[in-house]
């Protein structure tokens, strides 16, 4: 690569950028990062700036320093980055600035009702009968404190689902009101078992998945276990059924 | 009612309020609106707004107007209402000034994360289950630009669901990819079956309601049919075909 610079948008780690990451690496010349994510030990240098909830806004910071006029057309991905990133201004921080960069985008043509509309505006059929299937395999356990579903090539035949389809199958449950722990063990895909854990309360999982050979974040854990699928979920449940028994606040 | 003043918000037909519009007819003095919805001849006078997508956003200016400061008691439940009209901005006539009272709101100390959170962040369980029973019986024609399902007591059986999960159920189908009309037989109360229609394209279905006895808006319409289930199926789906045609650009 002969250019004088290259910048990595939306992440500072080179480590997760996968085959840009390797062209990245064999070319010399400076690499910066223009990234809203919590620095950590492996973020390069760049425009850092973790007080915006997306990387559009700060985005919009940079290009009016550059003295760039905001034209519908650098609106309008502006607006979809902040748009998507904030959740439908649901992680905004309550920081009132950003409704002011919303505001200054829609005056420059952004189009606010077209871009929900494609970003958040359907779901695919194959994403809803996979959810379809879910639920009518859930448990709900605790006065649905805790729920749980197995997650089988019967769960998923004939569907296509892309990579945040499968990876939000687990928020199925996970949005469902009082759910406070949920938990799928996903049994399609070579011989282990794949436990994914999320915690919508106070309850932490990083430590349950430690206990099975796995780990992760505290409210986003997992583990691959080699076992049956019966087994797995034995295993799992009474671990995750102590985290929510009333005698630990935990 | 002794009061000086009735003032109905968010709707300007005091026919549209049920038991409140009982009360209303038996007093005297005046009643008057603050509303943002298209006047028609059931409207009455008052703060009439329609060119706002909200009528949380039109009363942040009659307060502004009457002087009063705008506490975090106030920018709390007027967020709301503007987060929930515009169906979390979407539904904002790509104007530049809804996001600026929003961020008025929030700088007044409305908690946008968790009015968020309240209104939007989780489903019922009965209500998952309810689409998740409802798309295992979906079918889907015309390369999914039709779709469709009975709604039977099966569906719904246990399941506790309120008016406004109830009247969304055929959304479950209209959300979908590609689906330009969809359908939805209600046959769980009483004799009739009732026939909801809703078209997500260019295609009118007021009219086929119409042809079936009932009728609606152009985008949403309906109609009760006294005729076993199977019957009302194929009576209306080769309605609904023919507007969906590639003959009929309708």
């Amino acid at each position: 690569m002969s250019a004088d610079l290259a910048l990595l948008i939306d992440t500072a780690e080179i480590g997760r950028t996968g085959a840009v990451g390797d062209v990245l690496a064999k070319r010399t010349g400076p690499v910066l990062a223009i990234d809203h994510h919590a620095p950590n030990d492996r973020t390069i240098d760049g425009i850092l700036g973790s007080n915006f909830p997306s990387t559009g806004e700060l985005m919009f910071h940079v290009i009016n320093r550059l003295e760039v006029d905001i034209t519908a057309d650098i609106a309008e991905p502006l607006y979809s980055a902040m748009l998507y990133d904030t959740a439908q201004f649901r992680y905004v921080r309550n920081d009132p600035e950003v409704f002011q960069v919303a505001s200054l985008l829609v005056q420059a043509g952004a189009d606010a009702e077209g871009i929900a509309r494609h970003l958040f505006g359907t779901i695919s059929k194959d994403s809803m009968l996979m959810q379809s299937r879910l639920m009518s395999t859930a448990k709900f356990e605790l006065g649905g404190r805790l729920a749980w579903s197995p997650v089988t090539s019967n769960t998923l035949a004939g569907l296509k689902l892309d990579r945040d389809e499968i990876r939000s199958m687990v928020d199925v449950l996970g949005n469902i009101d009082g759910v406070e722990i949920c938990v799928l063990f996903k049994d399609y895909d070579g011989p282990k078992v794949k436990i994914s854990m999320r915690s919508r309360g106070k309850a932490t999982v990083n430590d349950v998945a430690e206990q099975l050979g796995g780990g992760g974040h505290p409210k986003a854990a997992g583990a691959d276990v080699l076992m049956p699928l019966d087994e797995a979920i034995a295993k799992t449940l009474p671990l995750l059924r102590a985290k929510l028994s009333p005698s630990d606040p935990k």
